[in-house]
């Protein structure tokens, strides 16, 4: 099916030059002045359309396409049909992407302040950039150029927001300052308060003044609804190009590496700390003050509660080295089909 | 306790006849005249009140209640006391909810355009619909008859909601076809960019155009704070009748049957296919790609990584067939109390 | 690393004196009128800066602090080293709290009603109240004194709000009753429909009516993009100081005692009841119509299926006592280990 045009709006159609060129690769073959409609699944595509192909287990269905044109790395280059044009390129879901944003690219910015928008007293707001009906910017915030605030999002006093920023609806954030190109999806919460508070005497819970920010690196991406809370002293730090799914939630004073992937539903307890390109699968968590290394990876509804080395994949709750996991869930599994486990009941 | 007529308008008392006729059941006793003035739970329903059985196990409570009227299925008529007109029916939970909204009728929509709303060029509103307090209907968006949109919702561009929807306050739709009765319950996030990119060759992320939509079949209903990512390629869907709980994940590219059940905090991975009538428990997790059968069901807490059989229910992380995960964890539970697993320690 | 001023507004220098009647304690030595510029923790504080140690694994940080002041239990008293004064309290991380707000209060509320705020026809608003931009209160709706209503904060008809409230921005309220000093944080939603409906003959889903509230006790908090259902019949009831962390789900006709404490993605079913001071850590579940004893603490991720009693620490999905599900885990890890579980496989 193609990309519905009243919500991605469509700039095609474009020729095999343009699409080698978007796609970083070269056709192997065909006219450069061929002209193609769009971008499409392998298993859909047509002869006016591109596709591509990821991974391996798709080889089957490379062969079998219509599609017009296959976006390739050089090893699936020869499975391509002969009825289709191999664009050969060393990162082809990437060149994907950019062929896709070929046809159909992300909108600009419209600039200017919509009329509803509150501009608090000494806010500022850069070129080129876009505030959209409701939006509230507390007094003093600082908005770069070329950004998009959608509406109904707020930003609270003082903050600072990077050029090339979008900001969708309903995300608010305050006590924080804001890289290049961040990203917060709708409904995206960044820098309210911390879970920090200490007993009375008399039993109640009073509230820790929670005095940090959150700094959010360039190309940081909050997904939907997802939860970010300020330091209680010093900051909260998420890392250039970490991206956060949809409903994660992170603690006061984490601090992340760069290109860190937290999918959804995972949480970081407070003052954890990621290395560099850490994956958190689905549903996983982190308990607080670990240190997690470099790409270790974290499996989907895990339990991290020790710290773990760089490179290590994790599994379980409680996590333990994924092969060793996988070693206890095939004795329970064995034990479960009513087989070897026997001995021991 | 009496419902508080502040937040639940009254529209009682009503007579026995238009309680029976609304239960779709008949009064095995009891002058048709009879007036009663609301609904309540068996334990704390007076002589003036309607109650309900669902369940074998308030068979007791049932036989005690003072409530002046029971609904009733046939097999349980026999246990309501003397004291208490049964009204019975074959579906009693669904009587007793119209029972209760003859007492307490769910507010209509005040036709009209709050001052404060924005509506953007072109967009099309239906008769008797209601939208509120700075509510945004995007460019071209199509909001069908009888609809409710509540304060500060906000409607993207081009989007399409079908007749008889409610978009509670703070929902948010974009890139999305809606069908009708359908809910966005406070804060729900449907149509979003989903989490889709590739690595650069420098070890950025990329996001991959998100060139989807999400189409919510009829009266499906997505929970308070909820996500519903649209498609990469082609559409997310979730179908007729499909209600998602609070904090619900739904990836790009899934797509539900009818009536599926996603109960509060589970995750659906991207381009899982769920068939008619699946539930899923609280806390679970469904992994990308995968086919779960119709009427499967799938424990809380549970982590499905394979394919799931139609009617198959499942439990565990990761999740296996019920009856072989109780095995493994009646197993455990013996050597968690020190008992059978002795030998093999 | 200081609180960064423009997010959190200085108020010192303060004097020891100041500092040791906030902390709730006395200066084992010092000038009283010796000024402080700060709060710090233990590693970076300098001798113009006032420090705290809350637990001992962190005793050999403070002898070796270079902190002009540190806050302190008596036990610790004598590790504080000679160039720092100690400040013996009883409470030291409550009296650190109330020293860093000395240093940065929190914002007091700037009485008034913005411009924007819609309110309904018969709301009314107690003296001192703060009421932010495109807030919406609703008909009848009664907000009390020395609130902050922030900016696109909606409040549903006849709702009452407590004095000393905080509704942050972008959180919602309908069909509840908060005490006083309650925090609904960003994104926080309160009194929604909870999730009930009954199958019909024909196998559709029919919403049945939620006719109660949600009552908030005093001093409750509600942590950012949390749910809290309202009642079926009869209310969901968060008792006096319960605090709930992120993304945490509480369904309908939930009650909670006094000081229950629900970490970040918990969720508690339908009709489950909790005692007094029950802990619910992260992303743990716990099943409808259960009750948990006062003082019951439940470990990460855990999943209780069964009533739970007082003061007992359970852990596991399904949960058991600690100790138990330990021994289990125990068993687990010499099986992954390549250990002993030999001879039963």
């Amino acid at each position: 099916m193609p990309a519905d045009r009243r919500f991605h709006p469509y700039a095609g159609p474009q020729t095999l030059a343009a699409i080698a060129a978007a796609a970083g690769g070269r056709a192997a073959a065909g006219d450069p002045e061929r002209r193609f409609e769009g971008v499409a699944p392998l298993a859909e595509a047509g002869v006016a359309e591109v596709s591509f192909i990821g991974e391996r287990r798709y080889l089957d269905t490379l062969r079998a396409t219509a599609a017009g044109a296959v976006i390739v790395s050089p090893n699936f280059a020869a499975a391509v049909p002969a009825s289709s044009i191999a664009v050969v390129t060393e990162a082809a879901q990437l060149g994907f992407g950019r062929v896709a944003a070929l046809f159909h690219p992300a909108p600009h910015p419209r600039p200017g302040v919509h009329p509803t928008a509150v501009l608090g007293e000494g806010a500022t707001v850069g070129d080129g950039t876009e505030i959209g009906a409701y939006a509230v910017i507390g007094d003093g915030a600082r908005i770069g150029r070329n950004c998009v605030i959608h509406p109904h999002a707020v930003v609270g006093p003082g903050v600072e927001v990077g050029d090339d920023c979008r900001l969708h609806t309903h995300s608010s954030v305050s006590h924080a300052v804001l890289g290049r190109g961040v990203v917060l999806h709708p409904g995206a919460r960044v820098g309210q308060e911390g879970f920090g508070f200490a007993p009375t005497v008399e039993g109640r819970f009073e509230t820790m003044p929670q005095l940090g920010r959150v700094v959010l690196g360039d190309a940081a991406e909050i997904g939907a609804n997802s939860c970010v809370d300020r330091g209680a002293q010093g900051d909260t730090v998420l890392g250039p190009g970490t991206r956060l799914d949809n409903l994660v939630q992170v603690g006061h004073n984490v601090r992340t590496g760069q290109g860190c992937i937290l999918v959804a539903q995972s949480g970081i307890s407070g003052s954890a700390v990621l290395g560099d390109f850490v994956t958190v699968a689905g549903q996983a968590g982190v308990a607080g003050h670990l240190r997690i290394g470099a790409k270790a990876r974290i499996g989907a509804q895990s339990g991290v509660t020790n710290d773990v080395p760089a490179s290590t994949d994790m599994l379980g709750s409680p996590a333990w080295p994924v092969r060793e996991t996988w070693r206890a869930i095939a004795h329970l599994r064995r034990i479960a089909r009513g087989g070897g486990g026997g001995k021991a009941d």
